[in-house]
């Protein structure tokens, strides 16, 4: 007969195994170092963007391709350390809010990494009406983030 | 009979493009702040794998995996804003030696794309004396370019 571990000892494994992938930034201030340049580098080529969204670049299928494909690979990164007790009072503007509704913060996070997925697959089709539905929808999702949880 | 385009007008429509390509980074501060957030971003998910590599962390395919991922993706990034006239003086550690030894800078930035490509593979078979050797040899192109080019 198998023995099934029990319910309590499941949630110190699980509690273990979240305190190891958020003690990966040593520091609260590694991690406001890291979320900061992870949105710098997504500012810049959803800047990219924008600039062929709103006619002041020409579009390239290719180029604006490779700015939403960064941009979509790195929606994924800044939500582990943007979860750091102690990284909401030096040279941040995120809000400890964050942490407090977690549930809340994740769930907004977890839109814009949709958004941007979908903005990529628009990118792949290169039909450009889509592509601007869809970059609309990923801006208004940075936005639901931005407004209740930024400083 | 099709009217051929002269040479010198090839060059100037390439010296245009080239242009296009850096005025994406409207001041070179700009350019600083972008390579440094790409750096960082690397910096943070290359450690991780050195933890690995040196026996700090326990080894996990997929996580592994997802670091190899984000630098491969990475690697490509620094190298346009690294070749910004006037970014060479406040707050950086790149010598301007990469704008006038464009051609030098760019064979060893081209050599840790290739090798973070070698890596990601390794991390995908998942054999970690492989991932071992790729990953010095990633750490190696890293230092081939700091020592010539880093303050």
């Amino acid at each position: 007969m198998k023995r099934s571990i029990p319910p309590v000892t499941l949630l110190l494994i699980l509690a273990i195994t979240c305190s190891t992938a958020l003690a990966r930034f040593a520091k609260p201030e590694d991690a406001v170092a890291y979320r900061k340049a992870v949105m710098q580098v997504i500012g810049r080529h959803f800047d990219n963007m924008a600039g062929v969204i709103k006619g002041r670049q020409t579009y390239d299928k290719a180029a604006f391709k490779a700015d939403a494909e960064i941009v979509a690979v790195m929606a994924r990164l800044p939500w582990e350390a943007s979860l750091v007790p102690g990284s909401y009072e030096e040279g941040t503007t995120l809000k400890e809010k964050a942490l407090k509704d977690r549930e809340g913060y994740m769930a907004v996070a977890k839109k814009f990494e949709a958004a941007s997925q979908d903005l990529l697959s628009a990118a792949n089709d290169g039909d450009l009406e889509s592509i601007k539905s869809k970059f609309r929808m990923t801006a208004k999702s940075c936005s639901s983030c931005h407004k209740p949880y930024r400083k």
